[in-house]
């Protein structure tokens, strides 16, 4: 593998995104490809064997286009197909579940930390899994908040509707007296203020998205596959559906502008070549 | 290698503790091998050559044992002996300056970073190298800190003429508007209330010691040698002098008794067994 090669991720949508923006800011020499299947989100509330269907499909696509490392951008489809896909390729693949765990135990006191993610996250209970495997003693208290991803995929996320659906979720979890609280969906990133303002400032939100770029950094590192030429880099992106609002939204965030083309997965006659295991 | 090996790591005398306490506390399952080369502390101030020689010495002595990964855990054998120790060895070596340096570019909003640490560890220029080979947009601004470490050794960090002294050191950094601060040097930490002071609350302080402890974490995970045995673990200390002042300090810190051997290296008769590349 060639250490100038691209990082691919993936997620449902947009929310993935918030990955790529830390890896474009910790990382700046590496280029990306991304996909966003903005067909099929969120997945949040699918089943477990359709995710998995869905990341192998994407992971395929991006494994054929050569990428170095694979980063599931997406908690629900970390969640149910990491080990899956981990299996699948020769090349590193990493979610966004055991990097936000990993903070999690670093960076909490009290030993008392909650997770918000979609239904399928929170129901696989993979953040207080990972957790517990490297540490059994957190008290790890996790809370489904469904509504999030929509109020950021169609972009209301400052109106006071909104802001009242995060009160109304939170309501719970506020009363546990955690001291940290993982963002447990690469959405939640941008509702980050909303969130630490119901919280309240003694709660340290953890962002998976800037510490899966952290880790992805550590393991290209390891691995010697750190892209360490300063050549113009060609990000591109591929989205299943809704090219124009992907790429309104993702220019917005990122401050650039994003090469975006639409893909058909099923009809994509694309080589088989990369090495099932 | 066998998920159930212990991890070792080694110092210069007993800064490299700050990792164990948080290896102790972010990986409570694993088993630790320490080595604290008490009888040639400082390394700091010595020839670079002299440093690797002793650090390769500690690394086989430890390599002998069946350490699944092998942490530097001090500044100075980091930055001179890092890459060789990882060419000599089949098992992962990681040192506290990648994760040090990855922790400022993820936290650092300002993209203006200070280091302290030992005369060879600023001298190296290690940390401005490693966070300008991962993102060349960073200001660094280093400091030399000699005195830090023999405060720390000999247990005087509450003292007046000590605080007198940081407040010095730290003056020229001081005035270089830098929003993160990493201690480069394991036995920094030890001082953080006092340097927290001097550099005011709006700097965050980059512990390398958790840092490293949890970039050891990520390569257990991704190396599959993670413990998940709940067994009774039997933590091992060897110094190569001043064993009582070694236990009474370390159990202060670590808050347990400790398991502390003199080992004179030059006349251990141990097997060569390890793979030499």
């Amino acid at each position: 593998m060639m250490s100038n090669a691209p990082i691919g991720l993936f997620d449902s949508g947009i929310g993935g995104l918030t990955v790529v923006q830390e890896v474009f800011r910790q990382l700046p020499q590496e280029e990306i490809l991304y996909f966003g299947d903005t067909l099929r989100c969120p997945y949040g509330d699918r089943d477990k064997n359709e995710i998995i269907r869905f990341s192998t499909e994407i992971g395929d696509f991006l494994v054929n286009r050569g990428v170095k490392l694979l980063i599931i951008a997406c908690n629900t489809a970390t969640a149910t197909s990491l080990s899956i896909l981990q299996q699948r390729y020769d090349i590193p693949v990493i979610g966004v579940i055991s990097p936000g765990s990993r903070a999690a135990i670093s960076m909490s006191k009290t030993m008392r930390v909650g997770v918000i993610g979609t239904r399928v996250t929170v129901a696989s209970d993979a953040y207080a899994k990972e957790i517990h495997r490297l540490n059994p003693k957190l008290y790890v208290v996790s809370q489904a908040c469904p509504e999030f991803v929509p109020i950021v995929e169609n972009d209301r996320i400052e109106t006071e509707a909104s802001k009242r659906i995060v009160a109304r979720d939170l309501a719970s979890i506020s009363t546990e007296n955690i001291d940290t609280l993982i963002l447990g969906c690469t959405h939640y990133p941008l509702l980050k203020h909303v969130i630490q303002d119901v919280m309240g400032s003694r709660v340290q939100l953890i962002n998976s998205a800037e510490e899966t770029a952290r880790e992805a950094s550590t393991i290209l590192s390891i691995k010697n596959l750190l892209n360490e030429r300063r050549s113009e880099k060609r990000h591109k992106f591929f989205v299943s559906a809704n090219v124009d609002t992907f790429r309104m939204i993702g220019e917005r965030w990122l401050g650039r502008k994003l090469d975006v083309e639409l893909v058909d997965l099923f009809n994509s006659n694309q080589p088989r070549t990369f090495r099932v295991i």
